[in-house]
């Protein structure tokens, strides 16, 4: 499923027409996370260890991927669910999703889905579902900052259809170029973030949609990208 | 005060009976911070910094606890106390309580409460309660992420209650372990993290807790802690 | 325009009157950020580097500023506009603002907008500014962290001149040691953050207004501060 998932993120990499990635499910489950049946002991540790570089070099997938990508949630998102789903660019859920990670009921702490959690809401919120393993709600994950957009579940395509026809008219390696450095400079000190910015924006205004976005502009017409 | 609550939460640190501590006060203050008196020019440099190293040890000692620490809130939590209950793991408080980091106007800066604050809300906050000093209600700390729940003061025992039996269920090592790794991951950076967690990961599965919790889980049976 | 900005912030530095900056506009607009057509190609790649080496020494000089700075909003924010505003210690806008970061609409992604708005709200909300361009409301931006209040614009001017009345009554030095100290320990590990803490606490003590202010609390009168 993690190496199903990789590929198709990676496979279209280079596909200009590829302009969003969106990760959804079917049923109410949107991910619970691993299968514990994997990581029983006759499993083995290599294997163990195996899983869970899988699953690093997923979460990298998505933020190494030069599309947004967007997880449309409609039900649960649990552990290592939960993970990829704040390890998602932006997250549009329905009202009734919840979200947890609730390893530790398993023996399991949800240590790596922690790394997540722990970077889109504030320390007081993450600790909770951490140390409790209980469920937040929708609404409890947008004022947790979890999520970008909390809509009725009739309203989730429309949200997200809205999300991906804003990026369609964008310059795909403008996006993708704002995305990297995004990524990049949230590491940083600020002051480092800056220097480094500074070179990106005058790189970005010197490359060919840069060029012709300001042109566009000035001429008052639409622009037309070569999404290079 | 601060010498006493450092040996509180340190003194049973080993006793597998211990599972969460709470911090909570008598009366309408939860705490108010440093007392000015020790603060003045005769107490000498020496002790001004006996007591700010204190105040670090005290923090230090909650974030090293193995296990959670809640801090229950029915009142005021001013400066340094503001400081510790932003410390906390998890923060309950009464939809009465407020928060403030009034110490600018006494002279003193609250900059270490503000090291605190400044890593659990978001800037635009805390620096309107670094520099003006005014409190802010349970409902806007609930809205900055500063705390975890609030309710009326009649429900606090029950809310705080509710968290501690979900920790009692749960491996007391399994615990210990997530959040010892919760603390050392929030401050690497997000590849630094996952190298990390994987490791840790592997590990967690692989002791006794870890595996009786996977081995219940497919026996479909509750899980028999050893805390180990 | 940004030059006359830098000098505005800079050149009454140590004017001890000086207690705190108000950034304000006229008209419906707060700052719409560059000109495009500054960035054009005949402008030359060496003054684009001026022109955002500049926007760096901007947000620096606010950052830098010994007194709170503050942001008043009545309108649109967009872009190096929505940069500035959340650059400010604080921001007060009115409940009909807006903010955006659109410039991938124009083919320049806002790399160092989002330094700054990256800081500030959670990732699923900036990925959502940046990669679609739409605006959010001044209630959303409430809720994401990105301003400290929201009032109707008839209130606006009492809102800041509320802040700014605690600011005065408080002392120039104390505030701007404080304010150096935060921006300073935020991008350490919260171990390093409260080593420096330490010190910064027992300076600010054994200054002459740290000392005055405690001393005025213990006397029951108010601190007459020197502001050294």
């Amino acid at each position: 499923m993690m190496s199903n998932l990789i590929e198709a993120i990676n496979s279209n990499k280079d596909d200009k027409s590829l302009r969003a990635i969106v990760l959804s499910a079917k049923g109410n489950v949107f991910s619970a996370g691993h299968n514990l049946k994997e990581l029983q002991a006759n499993t083995g540790v290599d294997q163990h260890k195996l899983i869970f570089s899988k699953a690093s070099e997923l979460m990298k997938s998505i933020i190494q991927s030069p599309v947004p990508v967007i997880a449309k949630v409609n039900g649960f998102a649990t552990a290592a669910g939960c993970q990829l789903v704040a390890t998602c660019d932006m997250i549009v859920c329905s009202d009734t999703s919840k979200f947890s990670t609730p390893g530790a009921n398993f023996g399991i702490f949800c240590s790596t889905p922690g790394i997540a959690v722990g970077r889109c809401v504030p320390k007081s919120r993450a600790t909770y579902m951490l140390f409790t393993g209980e469920p937040i709600t929708a609404q409890e994950a947008y004022e947790s900052g979890l999520v970008t957009k909390v809509v009725p579940a009739s309203q989730l395509d429309d949200e997200v259809n809205k999300i991906i026809e804003k990026i369609k008219h964008k310059s795909r390696s403008v996006i993708a170029l704002g995305k990297e450095f995004f990524y990049k400079q949230i590491d940083l000190s600020l002051m480092d973030a800056y220097k480094l910015g500074e070179d990106i924006m005058v790189q970005n205004i010197n490359s060919n949609d840069g060029q012709e976005g300001i042109k566009s502009f000035v001429e008052k017409r639409k622009a037309v990208w070569t999404h290079e």
